[in-house]
């Protein structure tokens, strides 16, 4: 079909996408820093299935290998998220605390307890010890064994230990202990989701909101004219229209409540499929216990773990809520571009902020790229909706197995609405300013102020009044006139400032 | 491409196609009453664009029929749905009473009030005075002006006046006194879907979870295998795993709850922007009362209108709700219809009520019907949650416009999912019976009994046991014996009785 | 909560929703004709779990009956929908012919293929004799035999037989000859959808593309600003704006076209699993070839039957493709409505036809009404395309059993989007004017026709000029000539003319 | 509500939340190699806002900068995805070689041209001089000046001049020639959907479709037990099943051909609003002659470029069938993994490759986790289809702004399926086993065998001999020797190898 190609630089590009693209060069860069691949040092890790070789610098053991060997899927994009494994090493330091009250070895449980430390702040996870796909097994079982995997080399070697050796502190008996993956992957997504909605979604939201509210204030005294169907309507002011967008997030931040309850109960404690095999009594209640005390959240233990296992309804309750707050943040990011639109050819009532040139080709051009970031994140959310509801609908029996989907879609909206939240406020609501002369112009141009006329002459002969003005492209006041209205009376009676409220 | 065709029959449907299908034939049913056209009653109505004929025997008036032509989309089902007719009736009655206080004429109020009655009760509805479909004017104000028409109507019937004549009751002046579709649609939302979700889908729910918890208690002695991954895995009772389906509804209705505090608030008293324009201080609070007396629940007046009219967000919200409800109703069905798979070849493990001869060609097949007529219209509203969404984010300015759409979505979810709730309860939950027998059988092949081994020799051991046995197609215990365990401590340690809780 | 409350009304909504709300009534409405129940006629009818009573003017049998009461599920808005039906006879009646050159008695072939003449037509459709709902058997096997019932009754009828005898004419042994639900109920999804596609959709689609080319036309010469980001940009013609809508819908033309191949291969002859059995060799093809021969439209048997019963991947295709016109429509439907705004506080550039009063409380006003319907109906479609996916991607084994929901969401996007295009086409696009005053006045006050300097002077100096012009309120000419730049020079540089292509 | 908390550890991640997470910590890298941010080396650039200073060691310039700075939303996995940026390379290369044609200056042509070949490669993306997120302005203008000036500064630099200085290659008067990022950006997209269409998931889904059809003939003579509704059928090989799941991907891979010409179609040559305006006649197609040249695929110019700016429909399409090869996926996976349950409480028809161990607390366990890995990412894809769909309908007049989104979704989604695909095959598909023991066992334990009674002894009756048998828990020979039928007989009649087609 083509007659030529350019086989040089396609050839490149080919063998980039033959060879995993991304994912696979990321891989290599380690090669590149010695002489060849016979300088890298690798040590041998073991598990149920057999022995396998694990780079030298790396914490984690065999089962992380095996699947980073079977899931070569995407690119560095489609790690499971950070939150999540922090949130394991937290979990995991309960447990190690708690097992100590039930007879694990105390020096075992201190050396496990301080390894989680750098699981919790994020070290472990940047340093790459942490791998693994979200697209692996739908029980998150892998990135449990990670963690157990990376908490026994690092406790090990601590104390001072063969890595590998699963000596002292091995993955399964001890950092495992009365867990199973099937309840640590669930209550680390309750205790990930839990602390991002608080410490990052709640925080933007209410800044944002609060900035509506002040924008809200400072335009209460800018009367407009407000648009219904996009079409001309009754004046009301700028400040009463941004009061409705900082209820909207009032709202959001009531919706964020209404949900944590249930965000706040733990499966831990029912181990393989809700019964609880190989644990203890009240071992569920302490873990919980100790990870509420870890996060300063009122985490508890969850009344029914079958539920708990079997079904992740909950995330899929939070993600309705993060879908309503991008529904609110579209229609405030839309409005704002909406009524930004211009400078000279559109609606023109506010001016943005000028962040950046707009366009590579017309010079001058500044767009709402804000509201576009905001709108386009948004969507994003609407979308991660619907994934995170098929993965919630498709469970079986005592496991739900769709749980890295579900939650790496709930992190990352949590994560977009969030950031978008702070970047829009910050960039682009804080500095809104009214364009007061053009607001004031086409409001007094409106034809829509004959409303006001309704309670003294009736919808019929206001409609009159009104089409009569729009056909003739005269004012309302010339046409209201010739209907007998004296002057006095109409100027009584048509005045948006005493169109604002209910009499 | 054809040699042939059967022009008659294909005659027919064509003319059935052009002539605008289902919707236009049921359009000429009251043709074949009578003669022919010219026999068909009309009277003359009138709005501000002119004079229209509408059907003699009908109560709506010149908006309503100028609707019905301008949107002529979709069959009967597309109508707009009954419940929110209803909820015009109830707020037009209200406003009617609390007009009244504000100094309407006490005989128009009372006929109004009372032509509401037949609106509430959807007497009219079903009478077809509602003729108009979902897809109209987005903020459904032809709806308004229709139950407007019809109750002003019907007041002047009752008052002995002209129909059509709008003397002495006019649909805007009077029955729309102090309104706007504006106001009236969203509260009309609220109003239905308050009602429907207390008096439909909560009465279903409740029904089903309480069914599920019985079957719970029945099956609490029996002992099953635990499936994870689809696996075999470590026992539990089929009480137990029906406890999760129970809690999970429980959770539902923990969820609807949740969100009832916004549905609870009513836009009334915003008029044409969210100011109250054309109204009177305190008639907001007023009909707020009033609807909560008619209908026993605690709506209040919004606390910021320009929300109320601009957003459906608490729509968006109740809808999450709903679709997690989906989400849960889904995975309780598939379960069912995966455990009673068979009755040879599948699971086996229930047996479900055999409603009807399953199949068309193969014959004495039952099959799961009450599973698949839930998972569909799971999967319907699941759908429906990407619609509202859609709606809900697509608002600018002082009013949202895809109004109709959205309670149309909200209504049917609803409806679905407590129909569908009651159905599957009583025609299969109720009568789900266990087999016991065979879910015994295959609950003591399993290997997965091994876990309980874990405590006492260690996970590495237990695995080697467990895949020995797989390998050769032996019992657990046979392989146990040869690793040193005796038979003693086997029978001891794994007792599948033993292993329904934590120590 | 509530003091008081107004008991009569609401006792007869609760009894309403009690009784099953709208779906009950209408059932009800028979027995208010006569003074009774005692007066209501039945039948007895049989399958093979046994008698029940049917009403005796109806054709349906035992199994349709107890579908009925088996699935109390929504309203009349939850049928079946009808060309699903029509389908069906479409392909009893091939069948039957087909069968009779396979040893069919003759006489009993042709009472058959004449009766199944009725339900193409959609006559006994619309006679009530296919009550069954959405919300059956995920394989239709309820509609199936619905369709087999009425027609052996009604050919019995023909040849003199006594109903629900099942004699001279079986719905099973002979209607549903060679067949099984398994195969019937998809291949009526690929009828209906072809018939839908090709008299429904393409017609509609193809009108409004054709409406909107003739206005790109008629537009041609009406230089307009351009709009990017909603901000002012460079200048095109209003006709050029229209070209591309018109453009997206013939490629919404070539898009329904690439998907047809698909929908017309059939699944006939696979009967139970697929693998044909109890049907003969050539069945299948010669069934293909009649049914294309019935519809004027190139269906053919499908190469692999297995797919063809297990898959309903081509549904989901063909809703990819419905979604995208949808996506197409709501672009279109939002500029205008955007274009349209005004008239004095918007955009002022399209007047839209005048269909009807828009406000309830704001006389005079006139909304975008056709662009709204439209948007809310694009939003339904893609809402479905949610549901369909669910739907498809659940199936299991030989059978995917959500088809019945599958093939609602289909054809009513189907329908909404042909109906909705041929409506918005006519009440809105037809009658579109352009606003020559407002358009030229706004285009040049714009500041972007700085463009067509940057080959003259350079972007940076370019964007200089525009800056200033736009913090002094001044022109751009004013600003260009400060620069050097001569009065000629801007005249011939800066020509809106020269700036709708490239040179 | 807590009592105690353990300060050190919540601060260090508090600290990490508040400080931007994983991506500011990703920034702070370059500091680290120095002694401080003093050390850090910073160079300035300027654009028409003003200076900035950048990166020393980056070739992007201010606009890139301000992006930065702007729009600090979300960890690296927020990413422009590589594919777009060289895609942009390829177009930039055309542009530069086509507008040297046109009169650019060679050297700064062939300059431009060679340093897009590190574009292209993907090397400059890898080394960070690309670090912008998809949630920038919507019409990907950050990005296509990221592109301008990381190629000027790296075409400086080949010629000798200074970074930052323009000159003597200006971002964008010379590698912007003739463009605008409202054509460049829609035809990276349409660039690198192409490509990755072809190179990417065509090759994979043709492997998986090709393993699935080798296991089709390895399978096609055991004969299993066929089941619709979950529920025992009857029969069908193995290798028919089969057959299905790759007749299901041949589809997949002709739906992609369907849309692949709407993709093939550049809007390069509309520049600003699509009139092409600052460009040349001839420019466009012979730009687009050049990329097909590049890319050795048919591209061609758009025939109508106002579409093609300001609709992303093509993209909405692609997506469509993308989502439609997920449900095939998703289907093909869900059975398998059913197939594959047990090992001993399950279906146990096929024995899954084992490549890990399945469970951190029940030892010997293995999962299904290829089935697991791929049913979530094609849930993924099904909520990439909506977020796409909103995007692509929530376009306004000459230009869509969701673009950053659409095609980051769209690559996702052809990433996740095409590495899927592969890692389903090589890991799953290819290794299955049939257990063909257990296969031919509860295959004749079936009572569905009695459908090929139906031909020779009628429905009812079958029906009856099944049920019989179903309720004493006998075979159906016991059954149907009962009723007469010889033994003779029942041997011809109900030989499952006569079942496998029509005859």
């Amino acid at each position: 079909m083509l007659k030529q190609m350019n086989s040089l630089i396609l050839a490149r590009r080919h063998l980039w996408v033959a060879g995993g693209g991304l994912r696979a060069k990321e891989g290599d860069k380690g090669k590149g820093k010695g002489k060849g691949k016979e300088n890298e040092k690798f040590r041998t890790e073991k598990d149920t299935f057999g022995e396998l070789k694990v780079p030298a610098d790396k914490l984690y053991g065999a089962q992380t290998m095996r699947s980073k060997l079977n899931f070569p899927i995407g690119d560095i994009a489609e790690r499971m998220p950070m939150p999540v494994i922090q949130a394991m090493g937290i979990l995991k330091k309960a447990c190690a605390e708690v097992n100590k009250e039930f007879g694990l070895d105390g020096k075992i449980s201190d050396a496990v307890s301080c390894a989680c430390d750098d699981v919790i702040s994020g070290k472990l996870y940047k340093q790459g010890h942490f791998p693994l796909v979200i697209w692996q097994t739908g029980s998150g079982t892998q990135s449990n064994m990670n963690t157990n995997e990376v908490i026994s080399n690092a406790a090990i070697k601590m104390m001072g230990g063969e890595l590998g050796s699963k000596k002292p502190v091995h993955p399964n008996d001890h950092v495992n202990k009365s867990q199973s993956s099937n309840d640590t992957f669930p209550t680390a997504i309750h205790i990930s989701v839990g602390m991002e909605l608080n410490e990052r979604l709640v925080p933007s939201v209410t800044h944002l909101r609060d900035a509506l509210k002040s924008k809200s204030d400072e335009f209460k005294d800018i009367i407009k004219i407000g648009r219904t169907h996009l079409m001309d309507a009754v004046p009301l002011t700028l400040g009463q229209e941004f009061s409705g967008y900082a209820q909207q997030l009032t709202y959001g931040l009531d919706r964020i409540k209404s949900c944590l309850p249930r965000v706040y109960e733990l499966a831990l404690g029912g181990t393989a499929v809700g019964t609880g095999l190989n644990t203890h009594k009240g071992f569920a209640e302490k873990v919980a216990k100790r990870i509420a005390e870890l996060t300063c959240l009122p985490f508890v233990t969850a009344p029914n773990k079958f539920e708990a296992l079997a079904a992740r309804d909950a995330m899929v309750e939070v993600h309705g809520v993060l879908n309503t707050i991008a529904v609110s943040l579209m229609k405030i990011a839309n409005d704002i571009r909406l009524l930004g639109s211009g400078p000279r050819c559109g609606l023109g009532e506010l001016m943005l902020p000028e962040n950046e040139p707009g366009s590579s080709i017309m010079p001058g051009k500044v767009n709402p790229t804000q509201c576009e970031s905001m709108t386009m994140l948004c969507a994003q959310v609407m979308g991660n909706q619907v994934a995170v509801t098929i993965g919630g609908s498709n469970g079986h029996f005592e496991l739900n197995v769709f749980k890295p989907l579900i939650i790496s879609n709930v992190l990352r909206s949590i994560r977009l609405l969030a950031d978008g939240s702070m970047t829009f406020s910050k960039n682009c609501v804080e500095g809104l300013q009214a364009n007061k002369e053009r607001i004031d112009k086409i409001m007094n141009e409106s034809l829509m102020l004959v409303t006001a006329l309704n309670p003294h002459i009736g919808y019929d002969k206001s409609a009159q009044i009104a089409k009569t003005a729009h056909k003739n492209k005269t004012t309302l006041k010339e046409e209201a006139l010739k209907t007998g209205i004296t002057e006095e009376q109409f100027k009584e009676w048509v005045n948006p400032k005493e169109m604002l409220g209910p009499k």
